[in-house]
């Protein structure tokens, strides 16, 4: 069975030496988030997640969920009590706001730990994960009362919370929703309709589920522009505030997935279920997509996290496992072969997953610190800035760090050779769970057509120019050390293939549209290299300058300089490519008549 | 539930037009596989492929196989009863000796057929598939007696065999092997040990199994050069040479696995088994390649197998599913939404399908008209030379095409999105079944090791050279269409950056052979592209020529036109980046201390 060590190191490295949070110190968050206590968050949740989550992670991928014939269902053994120990240690109000009863603390720890409880358990880290969007939703879009209502109760995670989005002939086209809400004379709506692939729409970890819920009301225009947002309870409440009438909606089955067994996908009927709009009336996409954009950050770290927790067991294995001798001769010669350590190869994938995760890790972190900027920076100036990169970086989170968390649990399972297939040794079970995360919170190709379609553009591409900036900078700050001018010039390059690769879009994408979406993907690939990169020359730069101060942890940095210079090695070279792929245009990407893609 | 359609017109095309087989009627094999034949085996092969196992492919996974107490094993309902119909059908004797009750038909068309019905139901075609490997490690090596005893049998498929090489601390390093046969009296081996991950080891398809297994004789020398291949049959027979008494050998357990669960992958426990030497002593290991090549080249149909019936299932769902709208405007105004098919990234999705099965697919048929060459070239050259191209392409084909084969699945199934990842609609099936095909027969860095290590430097690089200039010839020819110029010039670079790479590998692999060892996969991926490139230019030019002598079935042609455009414009600029990749060493992939791979 697989284990899990939550990376504090490698986090706390990020969080307090990367991106130095003490210098925000002035900011509202800030205060209580001084480099000790970000220390004991982090250890403190890295043990959680090892200790109580991860044992639980491959008896719930057995056992699922079930769903009984009144609609209840059950989450897998020990799932109730370790939600029961989640919210008691207050890891579902972290980063929440103090009003609602959260502890105020910056994203970017609440990231770092989300990261950890994803790793060690990514369908139980669902449960509380999809809580915070819909927390998200409600306090920007919610009234007063709304609040008061649920937002406690949310942030304690004595609730959870849901998104319900997707009905059966509509998922990434929302326009098509058919779910009705009709208003009710006190003030309600009556909710009527099915939606499916619900994360955790129904389970037995809470007394009440708080459902978001997108229809449409009698008279609003088609398309996009007449969804609103609903709050539907599953119990109403009563006076006092508590579970009371059970409302007319239930769970009407569960699906059987690929992975994250011990999440329940549930198929929502609301059958006149009573519920209240949240936000105006036909404005429920913009408020969903305050959930959707934070979930979105979410999901690529779930694909990061995989690729963690496959990494390490990857690495365990390696260190074991004896098979061959090094091509440059035995290394253990009292053993009848060497460990796969000795194997190129094998490093390969192993540095492939470090460059990956280490890199993804500070970009993620570097998105949690945006989220706080976006909310807490001093001026105006910053707000927007830290607002623009968010903006621009999360298709690219959510797009290349899950496809790259999909590839290293893949590349890990390789590693284990035949022993990888086996169920019993659970490295399976991290390529099924991160598959997951290419399609949810808009498919891969959405967060490309995002990326390329909405956020190159806005504000005359104000966003990417400040990302080419950036990466300038680092560039010339590191090129003057030996030990970075190697990864410096590469990943100069790389941001030149991305800037040409704008241009080209600019110059094509305009005229035709099917250019720009036949290129979305490559580019978005290529944007995801640039901005790994960058996170490189930083950690680059940290660890050089930590090591020149005679810094204690010598092996940590020295073993961040070894990956940077791989990282500019191995993955900048793609980019390159990537920008010929994408400049090859539509042409013959759209060519064929439908017809002909038929065998005979 | 996902249906598949034999692609019997591209198999046609390739045997027929591509390499055509009628130019080889005066071989032996091929007096018989006159142009009308091959259609009408291949038709009838594609019937019975998407007829009886088709529907067998979803129940199969989802009932997986049974293993009692007493050691016997249930395969899924209806595969008995099919393997009965394939059997009488003579699928399993197509391309085996008529000597021994085969049709003596050539490899080529065995291949294709072996696609089809790998497409079809994977777990199903793996009890027949490796019956071949042992069919032809018995040809070979084998004893007449031994061969008059077990192969009518075999390949009539009345008796089905088995591969018995993994054990559970060896699977690549077969030097380790611990099993031991003992000589006994009469000339028999007593075989005991414990043999792991033995596919179709024990099953209730036939009256009897045939194991052929590798063990130690007692004084046998330490490692590879002291393995003996032995013959063990489930029953031992009776003087009629039917099944008689039970051999002292057992199923103990079947893996749970990631897929094919239709297909038994057993622990073997020999105690004391009976055997027969088969070769030479100590020469086990040479005889077991013989299967392994063999079983290598169909592990590599498996990966096209793969995506194409995945292939042909995203095609189904784009072509049905509608969302959204496409990004010029509009196609299907009374609709309230267009098809899949109007987004360029779902299109890049199947056309990356495209023209990696079709160009596979070509690489694939090729290599079996290679193996009928090796044996029935009119001339010794041509003899030496099939044999130089099918070696160094046999780890190119199951290492570049299983790759291919599961990022081809995986992307079908991303086209279904959330629906996807759900069982019952088959998408995920393929995607699972798909990854073992990475994984075993020599795991794909084995077989990139196999490539660089062994196949690049024999006679000299003789293997290399040919393939180098078969590119150029082919270039060369191509160069003048200008439907095909621009492909010819994208290939002709990608087949220069191979040259480069193998430059570089003689020149940085011998003086530290961790640089090939770290260059390996790379290497592998550049020279599957550069196969493939060859394909699409052959495939292109006789497209190109039915065009002009005004072939009927123009829309055919055209879209091989397409997808041959289509892959030198995003297939190829890869290999540049791999060889950028490659050259960097393998410094920054050994650095790091072992210990440096630890999280803490």
């Amino acid at each position: 069975m697989p284990s899990f060590v939550a990376p504090t190191r490698d986090s706390r490295f990020i969080i307090n030496e990367v991106l130095k949070i003490d210098n925000y110190g002035a900011l509202p968050g800030f205060e209580g988030a001084s480099t000790d206590i970000v220390d004991a968050v982090i250890e403190e949740a890295g043990k959680f997640a090892s200790e109580v989550l991860a044992p639980l992670n491959a008896s719930g991928d057995q056992e699922g969920c079930t769903r009984r014939q009144d609609g209840s269902v059950t989450t897998p053994a020990g799932f109730k009590e370790a939600h029961g120990q989640f919210r008691e240690s207050g890891w579902g109000t972290l980063s929440a706001p103090e009003e609602f009863g959260g502890q105020g603390m910056p994203h970017v720890l609440g990231f770092a730990v989300e990261e950890f409880m994803s790793s060690a358990n990514m369908a139980f880290a669902m449960y509380p994960g999809l809580t915070n969007g819909a927390v998200n939703a409600l306090l920007v879009k919610g009234s007063p009362e709304q609040q008061a209502t649920y937002l406690p109760k949310m942030v304690a995670n004595e609730w959870l919370g849901t998104m319900n989005l997707t009905e059966p002939h509509c998922g990434t086209d929302l326009g098509l929703i058919r779910t009705k809400a009709e208003p009710q004379a006190d003030g309600s709506f009556a909710i009527t309709g099915t939606k499916i692939f619900i994360s955790a729409g129904e389970h037995d970890l809470t007394e009440n589920i708080i459902h978001l819920v997108l229809a449409r009301t009698p008279d609003a225009p088609e398309g996009t522009k007449g969804i609103s947002l609903f709050v539907v309870p599953k119990f109403l409440l009563d006076e006092d505030g508590n579970p009371g009438e059970r409302n007319t909606l239930m769970c009407g089955a569960i699906e059987h997935k690929m992975g994250i067994h011990a999440n329940a996908t549930c198929v929502m009927n609301y059958d006149g279920a009573t519920g209240w709009l949240v936000g105006e009336e036909n404005k429920g996409l913009a408020a969903m997509f305050i959930m959707m954009n934070a979930a979105r950050l979410g999901v690529g770290i779930q694909g990061l996290a995989q690729g963690e927790a496959a990494y390490q067991n990857g690495v365990a294995y390696a260190l074991e496992r004896r098979q061959g001798r090094a091509l440059t001769g035995p290394t253990d010669l009292d053993e009848k072969a060497d460990t796969l350590m000795v194997h190129p190869d094998v490093r390969r994938m192993l540095m492939d997953a470090r460059a990956f995760t280490e890199g993804m890790r500070a970009l993620a972190l570097w998105a949690g610190l945006l989220v706080d900027l976006t909310h807490v920076a001093a001026s105006e100036d910053e707000r927007t800035s830290a607002d623009d990169l968010l903006g621009l970086l999360t298709p690219v989170i959510k797009g290349y760090g899950t496809d790259l968390g999909y590839k290293t649990a893949t590349d890990m399972q390789q590693i284990w050779g035949g022993h990888g297939y086996i169920v019993e040794n659970g490295m399976e079970q991290f390529v099924r769970d991160a598959r997951i995360a290419m399609i949810y919170e808009g498919a891969n190709g959405v967060q490309a057509m995002d990326l390329v379609g909405r956020k190159l553009a806005m504000n005359g591409g104000r966003a990417i120019q400040a990302l080419f900036a950036e990466v300038g900078k680092e560039v010339a700050a590191a090129k003057g050390d030996e030990r970075l001018a190697d990864l410096a010039g590469r990943v100069e390059k790389a941001n030149g293939e991305l800037q040409a690769a704008t241009m080209w879009l600019m110059q094509n994408g305009l005229s035709n549209p099917n250019n720009a979406g036949a290129a979305a993907y490559d580019y978005m690939h290529i944007t995801g290299i640039v901005a790994l990169g960058l996170m490189w020359l930083r950690m680059g730069q940290t660890s050089a300058s930590a090591l020149d101060a005679g810094a204690e942890d010598k092996p940590f940095y020295e073993a961040k300089l070894v990956t940077a210079r791989y990282f500019g090695e191995r993955f900048t070279p793609e980019a390159g490519a990537l920008r010929r792929k994408m400049e090859a245009g539509a042409e013959a990407v759209m060519a064929l008549p439908e017809e002909a893609f038929a065998r005979a």
